[in-house]
């Protein structure tokens, strides 16, 4: 056997998984569609300044980065948002705005292999820049919502908070700005405790450490009482005040929206990227532990690639981890239905027949593989019928004089003369 | 304005590329629908040892190669065909044959960037294996002519040669093999001289050269003719002769096929890499001196990765040129045609109704953007002219009372009120 594999990490998708990625891909264009989103499609290949202009450490410490042949630093894009960002920073910087942009295809990180996790993965990837106003983080939610509707998934949970709440906490109370972020991380990994023993390390007052912790434990499908809690229990930090008014308001816009969305709003929920400065979320599947997608806003990102200051709000949706909620939610049942259509010639001198009937068939829009290894027609019989076709159509010489094929049904074993020009009709009618 | 840029020879692709491309990604899906080919997706990074295994020395030299964090010999896949053949040596080895396959995607060389050359690029790629026999051939190129069609353009034609009539040739007289791949090469960038001068300094009697000389100039579109021509001239060369009677088994079917192709048939046609043993072919649109696509038969391909020998034979489409084509041939009319439907509320207060209305309307299938500047009504319905929307729905408090909306058509520059529930069909009626 081969000595060949695919490079640790990566991995081929076979026809049914190749199926479902396009078919995601699809409903992510579709959706787009619907909300307005033009798609674009940037480079695999970009500059290491632009790709580590706004990853956090970890992120850079995992890019797949090389000397491209004119030794300029390179890496693959680990995620979307950097081109984006360029692209509104440059190309796209004086169309009206908003501007609502879309994205999908692959994305490269040197993670540790594991289920549902690989170096090669791939994403759709929605940013709407320009609006600052809560109706446009709102769209976000319900558009992804919308999407992971349209893909077929019946089970999954939004959480939410804002990242204004604890940032204002903190900013107030002048903790310096490597500890936030370190306190961000901590608390994005739920290590709440590591997180309160470092702001209590950092001189960081009693009371506010106390409505941390109490902050932490506010969580619940009660939207909107959720962030009323969230609200009282930050009164006097104002800039947390007007982080909690504006996740309130936010989420009612999508609770009168009309969407069904089930949401869990966690005060402590705190995404690790620096870049955040306003709502965060992700969504879960149950029973997967990693996040459907997630994303949130960024205001100053715009600016970080030297553009116009430009809010934003954007998400990204994983979707090999989408195709691995639809295999656990097997919503899509696996299908045997048989389809394709075989054209069989019974002898060699009507190759030249069979090619034609096959091209005529595709010509009516019908699927059609021709047997191209010279198959006797038991055998191509025997050989369409495992591969799960519907039809055979067998060119055999005393039927061609009359204009006319065999056409054999293979899940009802049973076969009827049906003239050249009427295959077609034949074959829709009967499948 | 932003110091960052896409890398040199990369590009990204606005929404009107974007939408184009993947529109002939979606027509090279139907077509491999329609001829019974899978789509498999393998990954854009591959080991250097498989990418480097068939490839020449000019492709290696131009790959994109580096080390990942493993230390393991990675690059861009250049092409797809290592890919692909890796997985008929391994994961598909023991499918029953033919088999059918198809991929779309981005490979990547380190060319001079040029008009319609970036060193990201798309292609679509089909290979049939398994099958030895001429209406595999035939298969692939009434294929490709069938998505050139689908796609739009207009123009378009193949050259078609058989590698086996030069090879013949040289490896009767003994020709020394690096001899013979220079001598391709050579005939590939049609420096007959050269070639010849070559086959004389290495010692090819001169009746083989005259042959070849001859060969050179036998090309014509009267395909069947031409293939005679070739039989006779290389009379007593038992493998050429055979070459040249293969070709014209698959121009006959190709010719009895119904399919309207223009081909013209090149003796001294030869595709440069070394792979190719049997028929091969181009196809080129007027004034784009590129190849929109090109391929032929490479049955110790498959072999060569280390699997069980399988004859071969497939195609690869420039999907970059084919676009290129396209602008060319402008055989899509721009349409300026009006689409979307911009919601606008008309003051804040009802910011919350316009989102629900706005998402009322994806829900039964209509494009609809949400104003989410807070810009007033007249600035708003200046934008949405700008960006040539077709209609506005404007949320006001005295029609929300009636539970309706004002749907504006901005072609028409005329408005009316039209109930909530009914403005979805309103919109379809009115468009």
């Amino acid at each position: 056997m081969s000595e060949f594999r695919p490079v640790r990490g990566m991995r081929d998708l076979l026809p049914k998984e190749a199926q479902m990625l396009r078919s995601v891909e699809e409903k992510a264009r579709t959706v787009a569609e619907l909300y307005g989103y033009k798609e674009i499609v940037t480079p695999v290949v970009e500059s290491y300044d632009l790709l580590s202009a706004k990853a956090g450490e970890e992120v850079k410490s995992r890019m797949f980065l090389f000397k491209d042949l004119g030794g300029r630093d390179v890496a693959l894009r680990p995620e979307f948002t950097a081109s984006v960002a360029r692209l509104v920073a440059t190309t796209l910087r004086n169309e009206p705005k908003p501007l609502r942009l879309f994205c999908v295809g692959s994305v490269y990180r040197y993670d540790e292999p594991q289920r549902g996790r690989y170096r090669e993965f791939w994403q759709s990837n929605y940013e709407l820049m320009g609006s600052n106003r809560p109706e446009a983080d709102a769209e976000i939610l319900v558009l992804t919502n919308c999407l992971l509707q349209q893909t077929g998934l019946t089970k999954y949970a939004f959480k939410v908070g804002h990242i204004g709440v604890l940032k204002g906490l903190l900013s107030q109370e002048k903790v310096d700005g490597k500890v936030q972020n370190a306190v961000m991380q901590l608390m994005d990994k739920k290590q709440y405790n590591d997180a309160i023993a470092l702001l209590e390390e950092s001189g960081t007052p009693q009371q506010c450490i106390s409505i941390i912790r109490r902050l932490v434990e506010l969580k619940g499908a009660n939207t909107l009482e959720i962030v009323d809690s969230i609200e009282n229990l930050v009164d006097g930090y104002e800039q947390s005040v007007e982080a909690a008014r504006n996740l309130g308001e936010i989420l009612a816009l999508v609770s009168r929206s009309g969407c069904k969305i089930d949401i869990t709003v966690e005060a402590g929920f705190a995404r690790g990227l620096e870049y955040y400065t306003g709502m965060i979320f992700e969504t879960y599947a149950p029973d997967l532990d990693i996040a459907l997608g997630g994303g949130g806003r960024y205001n100053r990102l715009i600016q970080l690639f030297g553009g116009e200051p430009a809010p934003a709000v954007g998400v990204a949706h994983g979707i090999d981890r989408i195709m691995l909620g639809l295999q656990m939610q097997k919503t899509q049942e696996e299908s045997n239905e048989r389809k394709a259509v075989t054209v069989v010639p019974i002898k060699d001198e009507l190759v030249s027949e069979a090619f034609r009937i096959a091209q005529s068939l595709r010509q009516a829009g019908i699927s059609a593989e021709l047997e191209v290894m010279g198959r006797k027609i038991v055998k191509a019989l025997e050989v369409a019928d495992k591969k799960n076709a519907a039809f055979v159509v067998i060119v055999g010489e005393k039927e061609l004089k009359e204009n006319s094929t065999i056409v054999r049904d293979l899940a009802k074993r049973e076969q009827q003369i049906v003239s050249i020009e009427k295959i077609g009709e034949y074959l829709k009618n009967h499948s």
